[in-house]
């Protein structure tokens, strides 16, 4: 049985969306067991079938009126995801799926569950949707402000173990996000690690990739510093979601478009739903001891079912461990 | 009356599009000369109506294949594009439009006309369509790979300045481009820009802009180094065209897309119109000593016309005069 940890207090809408997942998710899979870190008083009346879920009662969410993560994380050890995070380390569960705040979440999984000493840099790692329907890997999208060339290795065989044993790609592409397509292009790190990714065994790289390619994307994984994936993420996300928002201004602007929208609302409704994040679920803390996903702040309920699903996934797949033997060994203890 | 070069060979149709958008420039503007630099031989048939339109002949066109664009700037001299700059350089023009290779132009301006000794970097700045239908400047987005604040600071002078005099906005309001929106955030040029620009009397800075409202973009401008602003600026064209081919494939996919096609034409295109370039023109050079504007290599006429209108305005307003008047006095020579 694989038990996965649920922040159920965390994200905008806490409980509400937390609880019914978890239903959703046990149903679904019957292999997995559910633990619900938060506060029992709510969790109960929404909780209809109690198969397989078990909670941890704690009345506090972790607070983002706090604007260091680490001082957070450490403060508040009551909250929901710290607790979460603490059954990870300990091994009380297997994974842990949580909506709380990124860097918190990021910070927290460091702190807590601590690295693999086979890593030396965390990776936040969205699954991001694509034009043909397949979805691509981008990392780091903000765990790192920089990094080294040797980094850019690490994430890009994690990624490609990802790729393979979670998204089912048999030999996954790994792209390079750089300003221009040709080798050479952009920063001095941005050379040497194409020199690098190059050069590694075992990584099927197709050089860099710009990002205004990402929606449809030549490579199955797109390595990055966490700065500049950050901004290509976001960039990526609110375009979309802003011209999801001005099509239905301007279909709501006239008779016609009401009309029209009679007649194309299947349409419409699988145009939005290919660039929908709902079935993919959540961006992976990649690094951590144990799988940690972290869904969006206003995740609904399905979305926030696929995460789970995403991490029962690492969980089965034994990711973790089929990393560390893709990696380079390293001498030493699991640092700080 | 104001004198534009235009690079006729140069973009994606050469004559085909930048002699079309100089006629319907001259009509619509009675203030206007034209110079053509580009070949006669494929001018003169297109050349339906040559008042207050001339040719300066060259049949080269700056090469791509040139990977170096100091190099292919340097050794095509014939080309039409350099032809152009010499010409403004010379001061037989007042400014340049062109839509010939991005880092040759930028580059081309910067050896041939020369940097304002006022500004220490150029940048390239476009005008990017926006949710509430007024245009927003983001530079730099691709002339630098790195900047120091003060450089930020440059930008968001010129960009001021540029607002006012360009755009008709009366107290323009600036963002820096980074990943979080709380002061601190981002990498350590990002926290001294910060402050530097917080500083600045005239400058009506409003904090940290995260990439994902710059579709909805709460200022009127938004500084950046030439690489993260790049990426954001690909990433936005990138997912909008994505977007745009992904609703076009949903609608014809069946009969009910088809019908409602019929009766949303004109929401649809009124949609595609909200993210066009064609009204807004190129992307500008600032910090060269004479305007020059870059058209996207594909623009059609009416966008390439909308380019000459640009740059057109921009000599009128004496915009680079009043930007030097506004930036800090700088002792010494211009250097290359």
């Amino acid at each position: 049985m694989i038990r996965i940890a649920v922040d159920a207090n965390g994200g905008d809408n806490g409980v509400n969306t937390t609880v019914p997942a978890a239903m959703m998710a046990v149903k679904e899979f019957d292999d997995i067991e559910i633990v619900l870190f938060g506060d029992e008083e709510k969790i109960k009346p929404l909780l209809t079938n109690s198969e397989r879920i078990s909670i941890v009662h704690t009345k506090e969410t972790l607070s983002m009126g706090e604007k260091d993560p680490v001082r957070a994380v450490r403060k508040q050890k009551e909250a929901s995801l710290v607790k979460a995070l603490y059954a990870a380390k300990n091994g009380e569960v297997d994974a842990v799926v949580t909506n709380g705040p990124t860097q918190c979440v990021v910070m927290g999984a460091h702190l807590i569950i601590r690295r693999i000493k086979e890593m030396e840099r965390v990776a936040l790692c969205p699954i991001i949707p694509n034009f043909d329907g397949h979805p691509r890997l981008l990392l780091d999208v903000g765990a790192n402000v920089e990094l080294k060339a040797n980094h850019y290795a690490e994430f890009a065989i994690f990624a490609t173990v990802t790729a393979k044993e979670i998204l089912g790609i048999k030999n996954p592409t790994v792209g390079l996000l750089n300003i221009g397509s040709e080798p050479g292009k952009g920063r001095e790190i941005d050379k040497e690690a194409y020199e690098l990714l190059e050069s590694l065994e075992g990584i099927n790289f197709k050089g860099n990739v710009e990002p205004d390619k990402l929606i449809d994307c030549p490579t199955d994984i797109v390595v990055s510093d966490g700065y500049c994936g950050n901004i290509a993420l976001k960039s990526f996300e609110g375009t979309a979601k802003g011209m999801g928002r001005m099509l239905k201004q301007e279909i709501k602007a006239s008779l016609g478009g009401k009309i029209g929208y009679l007649f194309m609302r299947k349409n419409l409704k699988r145009f939005a739903g290919r660039m929908d994040a709902s079935e993919v679920g959540g961006a992976m803390i990649l690094g951590i001891g144990k799988p940690v996903v972290k869904a969006h702040g206003n995740a609904d309920s399905k979305t926030f079912k696929s995460a789970i699903r995403q991490v029962r996934n690492m969980v089965k797949a034994d990711l973790i461990n089929k990393v560390v033997e893709a990696l380079p060994k390293k001498s030493g203890e699991e640092v700080e």
